[in-house]
């Protein structure tokens, strides 16, 4: 086995994304920064319609923002949803080729993954597509949602948004782009599935950390130093993850505390009523990573980060079968570009 | 858009399979075959165990074959139960940096697909693994076990089964190789999503043959022809699919009739009891091609194949909410390269 760490064949540049969230997302720190919102609906008559609604949204956004709505070589997309009918639903009207990738929350960061690997090799420019919903994921994962369950404070809210992601090898495509920074995703780091035993459904943030911490791990043991970067970023740990996180890699001489940032606890207020722990989902990291953390790239506000999306791959009948609950952590390196020197 | 054919920028061979089965497939036409077979359990205390435990068996016994036990750089893998758990739980052990697929029956080209591109590309040694299990199949998608639900002709059977593969860039590799001729992965086309407004969930062949139908024409389009192949292979169709496909090609003026066969009519007889329209499920193209294709590739008797995994990207929910059901074809073009002259 090699170190893991596959770097991109050609320089290849995220160059458009688009965000779509609910409600609360819009109600929260970053509400004004998203794309589009609107009430958690969509227009559709159920909750797993509307998911698959705010997939077609997102996309079309960030194709529009490309300038591109018919050269994707590729698609990869993938949700929550049994069966990913999220991804599929809402995305069979584009009618590009078509991967679909299961990765639980840390969908995202595998999609940006593959995207990049494609763009950079076989294919020219990929998109990349995750949602989750929070009405359609509770019902699904936990309770009706008339039944108005009590959640744990460990617990996580899940995030009702979709995020989508162009990522091009084409310099062409670069130089259309309106800042004078474009994410470049230069290196990718794929996770290994890691158990370390925790059984609570209710403490994700507990079952990611442990994979997020192998991945960094191997990363930084390839000659990197967290402090190269302006952010570490986890896709949806929270704030019980994130605590365990820090402290898991300080055991291990690695001290990421002053520049990580996880965006589950971005995306809501810590008041916010019922989050508890922060946010998660697929669509979590993606609507933070769109709307805010690549515009601060964009915009020469960050210049270096590190990507980590963080994924339980777990569903409620092997919970109900004893089952433990392993974690995945696909890492992303990416900067920002002067678009000028490309 | 460019055509979407995406091909190897190296020699990508499969350099080994591993199939296992459970019973009803080790008495069908091609039971002496397979790797492995056991009762339908493996020793575990459920259906979903079951099939994670042949997942983590046929990966071990391509990786025995390979002669390589660590040397993975990338495992992709994926199944139909919800959230792919049989790959987490089943792949958990070999501590392989994972990408997870979602592609519902198709799952099995979409590996090799993905192995393939990233074996010609950022790695050199990857793994394809996938599964299905009548027995966890059926109480998801379908009624309870003990139900006994009667079903009508155009239904077909979930595979109890698994298939893993190695796919490596590595000619050294391929010097290990102790047949003739090895299994050259010359290029891919992902699929596209096509619905054709199929609303049967007893009848899959239908709503995935027009997917089928999107891709080969695609590819026939780029130059082939039928006749160039001496077997082009379709995952799961089943006998209701597979007379829609070569129609409809046919209709186009493709004529597939003369080589055309389908892995869902080779797995069991037609006689065999309550299989109907044929196998299905992630597991039946898997181990029809570890078993049989890939086999008879390396041994000569036949030396070029078009081969499609076939899926309908729906879920139970879906289709209780009035949706129809998309399918998805990936196309996998593969030939018998001699290993003297590698």
């Amino acid at each position: 086995m090699g170190n893991g760490l596959l770097k991109m064949q050609k320089r290849t540049f995220i160059i458009s994304s688009g965000s779509v969230v609910g409600q609360k997302e819009k109600h929260g720190p970053l509400g004004e920064f998203f794309d589009l919102s609107g009430d958690d609906r969509f227009g559709k008559d159920t909750w797993e319609k509307s998911e698959a609604e705010m997939q077609r949204l997102a996309l079309g956004i960030a194709l529009r923002k490309a300038e591109l709505m018919e050269d994707i070589d590729v698609l990869f997309a993938g949700d929550l949803i049994n069966q990913c009918i999220s991804s599929s639903y809402g995305l069979l009207e584009y009618k590009f080729p078509f991967l679909g990738l299961f990765g639980a929350c840390s969908t995202c960061a595998e999609g940006l993954l593959m995207s990049a690997v494609y763009a950079s090799t076989v294919s020219t420019r990929c998109a990349a597509v995750t949602s989750s919903h929070f009405c359609s994921a509770e019902r699904q994962f936990r309770y009706p949602l008339e039944y108005g369950g009590q959640r744990p404070p460990t617990s996580q809210w899940t995030v009702t948004g979709s995020g989508a992601f162009v990522v091009s090898s084409d310099v062409g495509d670069v130089q259309l782009n309106k800042s004078k920074y474009v994410p470049e995703i230069v290196e990718v780091m794929p996770g290994r599935m890691i158990d370390r035993g925790i059984s609570d459904a209710n403490n994700m943030g507990a079952a990611m950390a442990p994979s997020a911490v192998d991945t960094l791990e191997r990363y930084f043991s390839l000659g990197h130093a967290p402090d190269e970067f302006d952010l570490i970023i986890t896709g949806d740990l929270g704030r019980e993850g994130s605590g365990i996180l820090i402290d898991l890699l300080s055991a291990r001489g690695i001290d990421i505390s002053k520049n990580h940032v996880d965006c589950g606890n971005m995306v809501f207020e810590p008041t916010s009523s019922d989050t508890h722990a922060g946010g998660s989902g697929c669509g979590c990291s993606a609507v933070v990573m769109s709307a805010d953390i690549l515009e601060n790239l964009r915009r020469g506000k960050v210049s270096d980060i590190l990507f980590l999306g963080t994924g339980a791959l777990m569903n409620p009948m092997s919970v109900s079968q004893g089952q433990t609950i392993p974690g995945i952590a696909h890492l992303l390196h990416i900067r920002g570009a002067e678009v000028d020197s490309i």
